[in-house]
């Protein structure tokens, strides 16, 4: 039998399907820096000046793909892959300029494409970035029947003497938080370990346990208050950058509080958190309860409830505090004697 | 029993572990516009002036991911990452600034990350490029034991003048092409489909077929051939540009050459191709013959041999042959009437 690529398992036009269904939306991403159309070997973009700074990322969304996909709710991880990206470029300070995605499957399914990238489209729109270009790969093979993989990549910029980062930070300077809207994209492969094993020892379905609604989650379901959308701080960021001198920004990604708020301060420095200027959201002490997870493990894995942190200085605090209704006041910049770098109090 | 994020299958201290292997390596590729070090939330790069163009292109290797796993070649895809994304970029007419990887598992093996890894970031040294972020991903039961997936995106810089594309090209223009060093990284669905079939035809297993040693790939075996490291035409780019009036390039890889050479044309443009200029290299035609593979639809996948195409000043012909000892003239820009924009005569 003689064989074509198609029957061996990649079809083009279902590609070409795939992103005519998108085209729309991603045109409306131009920018004015963009030049020429789609369908180039790169895309192209005009650079900004040489006083300027380009910041450039890059993220997954995790294993909250296979919550998406149980649930069916694609267009949540596409906006999720651009508001990461977002997050990690306003934290070194910079505004977004462009975003291109990475989408891996064995067989490209057109709606769910659609669905997932239509989304990421949307969230660059309003995050003003443009939609640059993408990759989309069909591996036979390389992937489970109807998952998927996502990487995004982000370049932002930022004026050279605003570049954001430990070295502006000092003692004393105040700890800003800003909520988060839940796990955000981390910290899931805990989460659905746990639900798996509450699950098997009620003897129900995973599926069963994330469609109960309940009454402590605000009669929302587990599966939708895991399933919230990343929160992109753009306007917030925007908002206190220009209210108060901020120093540096941590995203509280991978790694919780110990592996991201340390990034924004310079050696011999630490954070003290007054644990009492919040409270953590129900979902994520239902998740600790359900899978017996100490307190230091939890804030290791999730962003508990807080998944920005502003370091700034402290005259600002009021300011600040002011500019963005919904910030907490966390704590303060200390000395670091030893030991973890976020103490807790 | 209580659960942790480690016991859930992601371990934060794997990943460390991973990364640091490679850390001299990346340092290595460090760019004088590079500010700050590791660690940041966001890769910092010094931009370049008003007068630039930045270009954005994004890759994966697709599915010679399974064949580099089977034949523990893992440096190959890491190397063949950078450079596809490199050839990306020059199409357009830009050189390297910085590039950044997504690697993708459900466990990490450091070492083998640490090859793919450290692959990548010999070839962006090569380059010119800056390793300038990452993002390691490790998603329990998201792949089969082993495998992992990566995404490259690099970004580059054209002089705003100098940006090639369809709108340079005349009828007459010659049609210069650069050797392939294998099918590079499209179209191995299609071959390991072709492989998996010849060796159940002949009961062998697959590993057996792809480890014979043949006369006829000048004793290398047919896995050897597959795994040829796609090659990068950066210096080959930089010669011709010098020596010749080039207006578009065409780097022919998913799709073939019907899917690659008209994204150099403008409408109304066509390419007469010469198929006596060159011979499609042996692995090619073992593939089709094996797979009985109709000669359209390899030339629809795969290469056959040519790995970009230069659209080229008829007058420019002869130094442009000069510059590059392995060039081959492959024919003209004609008028296109209907039908394929590729025609082999």
């Amino acid at each position: 039998m003689s064989l074509t690529y198609k029957a061996a398992g990649v079809d083009i036009g279902r590609a070409e399907d795939a992103l005519s269904r998108v085209r729309e939306r991603i045109a409306k991403t131009r920018r004015p820096e963009v030049i020429g159309g789609v369908g180039q070997f790169g895309g192209l973009f005009a650079s900004p000046g040489p006083d300027t700074v380009l910041v450039a990322t890059t993220d997954g969304v995790g294993t909250k793909l296979e919550l998406a996909r149980l649930l069916d709710r694609h267009e949540v991880v596409g906006e999720d892959l651009v508001n990461h990206c977002v997050n990690d470029a306003l934290a070194m300070g910079a505004e977004p300029l462009f975003f291109l995605d990475y989408f891996a499957t064995s067989r490209i399914d057109p709606p769910v494409f659609a669905r997932v990238v239509g989304a990421m489209a949307d969230a660059c729109r309003r995050a003003g970035a443009a939609l640059l270009g993408g990759e989309t790969a069909e591996m036979p093979g390389m992937y489970a029947p109807g998952t998927y993989d996502l990487a995004g990549f982000l370049v932002g910029a930022v004026a050279r003497g605003r570049v954001l980062g430990p070295e502006g930070v000092r003692e004393g300077d105040v700890l800003i938080g800003l909520p988060s809207s839940g796990l955000h994209t981390n910290g899931y492969s805990l989460a659905r370990e746990i639900l798996a094993r509450a699950a098997g020892s009620e003897a129900r379905t995973l599926s069963d346990l994330l469609g109960e609604s309940r009454r402590d989650l605000a009669d929302q379901t587990i599966g939708e208050a895991l399933l919230a959308t990343h929160r992109s701080y753009l306007e917030d960021f925007r908002l206190l950058r220009d209210a108060a001198r901020v120093h540096s920004i941590a995203h509280i990604t991978g790694g919780g509080w110990e592996g991201n708020l340390p990034r924004a301060l310079p050696d011999g420095l630490a954070a003290a958190v007054d644990r009492g200027a919040w409270s953590a959201p129900r979902v994520f002490t239902l998740l600790a309860e359900l899978g017996r997870i100490a307190e230091p493990e939890c804030f290791d894995t999730w962003n508990m409830g807080v998944g920005l942190v502003f370091v700034l200085e402290r005259a600002d605090r009021e300011a600040a505090l002011a500019a963005v209704p919904d910030a907490i006041e966390l704590g303060r910049v200390v000395p670091h004697t030893d030991g973890r770098r976020v103490r807790f109090g």
